[in-house]
């Protein structure tokens, strides 16, 4: 049987424009020297590291945390190569499945949902970790015969102060992050994945991004978020090669072998009380952020990309950066050089029930060892950054995110299930 | 003080890649002959109609419903005068206030929040209805006399089978309706009406939809809603300028004045039990909708335009249409020639807390007189609909939307208050 090529559609079906008009979209945010053309195109699914991690960063998110239903290790792992199948063929702009969303025989349901007949693959990469309750339960079980393979750098994350989380809302066995350039195009993936999970796996928690707040690439512009401020200026960078090996891969000799070439994944729902830094003055939110507002300059400098100048003093002997700036607190200088790689998103909710957006940012960030870097960078910041009165972390999570599927027969985790 | 413009920061600060990548973003459901430009350009916010109606259905939704909480008839006045400013200034590319976000003086809070510095307009239209309970409280108070300016087609909706509404997520005061081709410029604009508004409404729900279901101009391709099917095929267009003043405009003597050159605009979250769908046959969702999965054609014939035979019968005697399909139940011909402008979006707003997305249709349609389009088509529906066992009404509303405002001096709802 043939598989059903939603790219096929595309061009069999709308004709040149469908495939020249989707070059480029939200744009605004690509610099001069940017190609437009990988906006829509797909990005291959098959490689060493994991595609979504280093990928320039797509503009919508749909990120999604299952829990693991079965005691069953073998209908794990069948789901685990089922899905890997899946999405090696809708990281290409494929249906789901073989068959396919409107062929076949009309007494199945179709291997397909359906909503993205007809768009491009959209850059769609789909990235998949494990938590850590997926090797041992709260009270110690061994679920899967995977606890001898828990990674030290795979346990709970600390409270933090402040910390506000809803337990429904963090954690889970498996989690799958798919962002796409096209929204369509990542909810049709986990819909599809949730789909063909049904019985062997349950949705924990979903959350969908509408616009990406970091750059993973040198070729990207900065965008901003709900605060109003370029967010990520001093990300770890795709092209960034050997401070990607210092900071966000996984290296022999840190863990458990099915990890080199993985990285930790951190996510936090960070509710921003927007109401309330609205009516903050200018000069405050400065402040507070440690950038300018208006090209995201570090306080005192002129342009973005000027190395924060954590040392100078003023006239009033007071540092120019302020001592709380979220810059400075953030910085690697003030963090043992820990760094990561962030590719978080805003988000709304609707309403709160109180009168209020319910908005913020979906922080996502990947990095070789949490212990190093979310870990002390996320206590400092509890402790001290003056951005704590306008925000509230609402989830949270920890997932290993094992090396990338190498080709054909490989599959999703076949390092740790080995 | 002259007004920052964004657009003029973009050309500026990201140079041609910014004006020119921008275009055409999500075109993949363009059709050849569409031109891509208006994508990212301005739609006109004045005008004898609102913008945001016939205007072709941008890619994104932000629907915000207040209430208002002042007593005071001219703070809300004021309200609606100072929303009409910053609705013209953002629909215009520009911050929401003539300071801006990064303007003025430092020990004043911005007046605009600063998320969409750098992004086109992004065809954002703003269009405003006014909810039956603005002008009569429900024990029948004239809360800003406005109780005689009521029209009669401003009633709260009925109730229909198998609703079931959360009250909190239905009906509002005042609702705002921001579509555009980048849901940053969406939230933004939404974001900063209500920061202008506090004290005199609070948000009582909002609504983020990622994906349109409809077009409104013939020059758009007909996207799929999320039980895989192409949606609203045979909507009212813009272009079919009798059919508009037949069933979208409020036509002299339909009601009061005010309303004249307006339309009445219903809102319905519709969550869609997406995975109870995913396990029907292909051959029952076709027979239940009414058309072919794949090219949107109706049962029994070959292309998405066809005309629905709704009468001829096959050789079992059965209508070759089934009795109870969707585009049957939906049909003008079923309805006493009812028609309606359809503009719904598709949503995901995370997990239900039952293992399942929380996934549906934000359901969105106007037309000159709901007593004789909405409310006979649903009540059809809503007894007959097989579709009904796959959706649930979770919200609903009413709200008149005035003509639109013609220039300088004029302000949303300035016929109802004067």
């Amino acid at each position: 049987m043939s598989p059903v090529s939603r790219r096929a559609l595309v061009i069999g079906g709308l004709g040149a424009a469908g495939a020249v008009g989707a070059v480029g979209a939200g744009a605004a945010l690509m610099t001069a020297g940017e190609a437009a053309a990988p906006f829509s195109d797909a990005v291959p699914f098959h490689g060493p590291q994991q595609a979504g991690i280093v990928t320039p960063a797509q503009d919508r998110l749909h990120f999604v945390a299952f829990d693991v239903v079965t005691k069953d290790r073998e209908r794990l792992i069948k789901l685990l190569k089922d899905w890997t199948a899946a999405a090696t063929r809708m990281t290409a702009g494929q249906d789901a499945g073989e068959v396919g969303a409107v062929a076949g025989i009309p007494e199945a349901p179709p291997d397909d949902t359906g909503e993205a007949i007809g768009l491009p693959p959209s850059a769609l990469t789909l990235t998949i970790g494990f938590g850590p309750t997926l090797f041992r339960t709260a009270d110690g079980r061994d679920r899967f015969g995977l606890a001898a393979r828990q990674p030290s750098a795979l346990t709970a994350l600390p409270r933090f102060t402040g910390d506000t989380l809803d337990a429904g809302l963090s954690d889970g066995d498996i989690a799958i992050q798919a962002c796409a350039n096209d929204p369509q195009v990542a909810v049709h993936a986990i819909r599809n994945l949730a789909r063909i999970g049904m019985g062997v796996v349950s949705v924990r928690w979903s959350q969908l991004g509408f616009g990406r707040t970091s750059s993973t690439s040198t070729g990207q512009a900065t965008p901003r978020n709900l605060f109003g401020f370029k967010d990520g200026t001093r990300n770890l960078k795709a092209e960034q090669e050997d401070l990607l090996r210092e900071h966000l891969w996984v290296q022999p000799g840190d863990g458990p072998d099915w990890m080199n070439g993985g990285s930790y994944l951190v996510t936090r729902k960070i509710r921003m009380l927007i109401e309330t830094w609205d009516r903050s003055p200018l000069a405050e939110q400065e402040a507070i952020v440690g950038r300018h507002k208006g090209n995201g300059a570090p306080i005192g400098l002129a342009d973005e990309f000027d190395e924060p100048d954590l040392t100078s003093v003023g006239d009033d002997g007071e540092p120019i950066m302020p001592r709380v700036a979220h810059v400075r607190l953030a910085h690697p200088d003030t963090n043992n050089g820990a760094r990561m790689l962030r590719r978080g998103y805003n988000f709304v909710d609707g309403s709160d029930g109180l009168g209020r957006l319910n908005a913020g940012l979906f922080f996502i960030a990947y990095q070789r060892d949490p212990a190093k870097a979310f870990i002390p960078v996320q206590r400092s910041l509890a402790a001290q950054d003056e951005l704590n009165e306008y925000i509230r972390h609402v989830s949270s999570g920890l997932f290993a995110c094992p090396p990338g599927v190498t080709g054909a027969g490989d599959f999703w985790g076949s390092g740790l299930f080995a």
